[in-house]
């Protein structure tokens, strides 16, 4: 949970206070006595006796919210008239909305676009089908599919609930990959059914992003889709993650001045993210790595590996540790935990190599406290946005998606995300480069189109098969 | 085929001319000589020796297109640099896009339209699945989905050729309606995987648009779909269609001064059309109809018949006649084709009853040559925007679904679609009335919104169930 006041929990409150009064200046120190920030004081209505003001201020959570509220209400002579929550009203009608990009003013227009006209390039797409990459949205649509079975960290809560941040996910496609996403909310769970899905909405696509789909279900999805469709299939949970993950300890290594495959790293959570930054990982060149899930280490003398912890067991952990996490810290020069809150103390970092590195990207709470991390380590990384280097997804997959589709690609390979992560990592200039700047933010100018030209180039610039118009 | 020049097969010819001669005075000529138009003349570049000239100019189909820049190349001094088509030019990249509605130009936006903020609101949503229709796309999104068996009159193209007119439908739903409307091109043409898709993608949209799909799947795929899903299904082809020809018929027979119930309608094709026109034209109120495939009148001693004809043959016909077309017509008061071209003649026209009524709607060529129908009825209408008295389904699906959007309807029911026809007829004044004139234009101001208020309020001004932020 947000330890500190968050615009993402902010609040306007619209009230009266008797104009001649003093309550106008005890509003501030209301809000300010209950722990919340003002951002914005409006009086909005100016009478004699009365003024109409909405205080916008910013709260920890809904109970926070609430004894904001409270406080001003007890402010003399306050008439509290409606609280407006800024997230909920941001979301109303949804996020994101479909324009043409034709204009449709007069007759001629309306039979160019539509029918008689539109009949001679549904026919030329008909006689060559590739040509659909060159007169449709094809070009630059991606699908966001979500069977809505793991959303944030919020669990299982089905397709109409995840919608929201489908939405959002289609709004960060366009503001930072200038990418045509919609959202496909699946009202299905079984794995058979969600693949027969896909495949069939996959001719409007140029991309499928698969989101928030629980593993170990989400491999055999991506896997087997791969293998039926002619467009790229991005499992962003896993493969989004990972590149950042290795982006970021790219240059966390440069920080310290040692080299992946000399460092020993230790791993929490063998999940869909866990397991796929483990192989990228291994790609990469890491060669001494173990992977604890609940139950410990990952090793092969384990009685309950499934197909995905037993590639786990076999590429991992040679000297077969199979003690606790903790165990496995002692003496490591990296964590990475793609797991859950607080399973790590300080003092277990402190157990760590000279110069460790330690990336606890549990959202919202990470394994171990960014601040005693701190005090051990080298370099310490999270997810959150309140905290230095914030390893994002953001910072992937629209570049990711914007080379693919350049690329015209039909897969993805493992070469395009180690090269995505490579530009990613190349984004923070050597002399940038620092304990507390290991990763670009989110809004870099630069992420995007680096990510993008790396996929592309790594994509081999296949050749268009189109005649030009 | 069109037989005039039509801006929808519309070329640019790049051209150079010697400066100095009178090439350039001798192009519109060359143009007009073959039997084209020109519509713009654009010098793009003036050197002294040469000048580089766009000229534009409409054609009736691509073969004349070839004829005119023949006849431009065979001016003296005129060179050939490129030739492009309009359409295909509005086509590159598709006519959609996907627009983002929130601002996500820093941290703190980021943070209410995506993690952490969204997370509240997919809770609400978890807590209550109906806010999803107040606080997601859900309330104004309709998916367009086909399965490319029956697109426009060029048969079963398929779903990646379906994807321009698919396009062009969802950039009418926002011109018209203000709908954000998304295409779903099916790989698949079987009639149970479609029914399933179509279930699974549901919760992110407020209707489905079934387009295009072929008679009879068709009509179980949406019977299944409005038995399955919470949301409007509608077959536009069907009901649009239906509606619209009402509407016309109700104007046509104000201004010939005949009752719908004491006419006798001879209708031409049992396909999907056809058969929502007939089911709502009775529902209106008609008694006395015969309905016309390729085999001839349809009648209960027919041995071919299968579910949907012989539903036909119990609701019409009553007098059980068994001729063809030609014998069906005579004496009729109303003709009514969704057919095929040509099927009649100005002769079988004379033939019908006083002040007859003809709706040749097959599309590009009519039923029967409405110039030669004119001269014998009183009322001739066609699908083509080259005559007067227009029917064109863009008169109704965008209002439709606005109305059905905005009572967040969950069926769409017979009384909807004869309220929308009245709705639409009405948009026609008393005064205004005429042979020429029984439909508005499809850029008539009225037409949306009286479709849409006709069509919300039938649909009962259904209670919203949310909690308003």
């Amino acid at each position: 949970m947000a330890t500190v006041p968050s615009v993402s929990y902010s609040i306007t409150v619209r009230l009266e206070v008797p104009a001649g009064g003093k309550a106008v200046s005890l509003l501030t120190h209301a809000v300010e006595n209950a722990g919340g920030v003002v951002t914005a004081l409006d009086v909005t209505n100016a009478g004699h006796e009365k003024l109409r003001i909405d205080v916008t201020c910013a709260a920890r959570d809904t109970d926070h919210a609430q004894t904001i509220v409270d406080s001003l209400d007890a402010v003399e002579g306050v008439v509290i008239h409606k609280v407006s929550d800024r997230t909920f009203l941001m979301h109303l009608g949804g996020k994101i909305e479909m324009q043409s990009k034709v204009p449709l003013r007069n007759r001629d227009e309306l039979s160019m676009a539509y029918t008689p006209g539109v009949a001679r390039v549904s026919l030329a797409i008909a006689r060559n089908p590739e040509d659909a990459r060159r007169l449709t949205i094809k070009r630059n649509t991606v699908a966001v599919v979500t069977d809505g079975s793991a959303v944030l960290g919020l669990g299982n809560i089905g397709p109409a609930a995840a919608l929201p941040v489908m939405e959002g996910k289609a709004a960060l496609f366009k503001r930072f990959a200038g990418i045509d996403a919609w959202p496909i909310c699946l009202d299905t769970q079984d794995v058979d059914k969600i693949v027969e899905v896909v495949q069939a909405i996959a001719p409007g696509f140029g991309g499928i992003n698969l989101e928030d789909i629980s593993a170990p279900r989400c491999f055999e999805i991506e896997r087997r889709l791969r293998e039926l469709l002619d467009i790229p299939v991005f499992h962003d949970d896993q493969h989004g993650t990972a590149i950042c993950v290795l982006a970021a300890l790219t240059n966390a290594l440069r920080v310290v001045g040692k080299s992946l495959p000399e460092v020993k790293i230790t791993m929490a959570g063998a999940g869909a993210a866990g397991t796929a930054v483990l192989r990228l990982l291994l790609a990469a060149g890491a060669r001494n790595v173990v992977v604890c899930d609940y139950l410990g280490a990952v090793h092969k003398g384990r009685s309950d590996l499934d197909a995905s912890l037993m590639w786990i067991a076999e590429n991992t952990n040679a000297d077969g540790y199979s003690g606790d996490l903790r165990g496995a810290v002692k003496g490591a020069d990296v964590f990475i935990g793609v797991s859950a809150p607080g399973i790590l103390t300080g003092d277990d970092i402190a157990t760590m190599a000279d110069k460790a590195v330690v990336f606890a990207l549990a959202n919202p709470e990470p394994e171990v406290s960014p601040d005693d991390a701190r005090e051990h380590a080298a370099v310490v990384a999270t997810g959150r946005s309140d905290y230095p280097n914030q390893i994002n997804n953001v910072l992937a997959f629209p570049g990711v998606f914007r080379g693919l589709l350049d690329a015209q690609s039909r897969t993805v390979t493992e070469s395009m995300l180690l090269a995505a992560a490579n530009a990613l990592a190349n984004v923070v200039a050597v002399e940038e480069l620092g304990p507390n700047y290991i990763v670009p933010s989110v809004f870099h100018p630069d992420v995007a189109t680096a990510v993008a030209a790396a996929v592309r180039d790594s994509a081999g610039g296949r050749a268009r098969g189109f005649t030009e118009a």
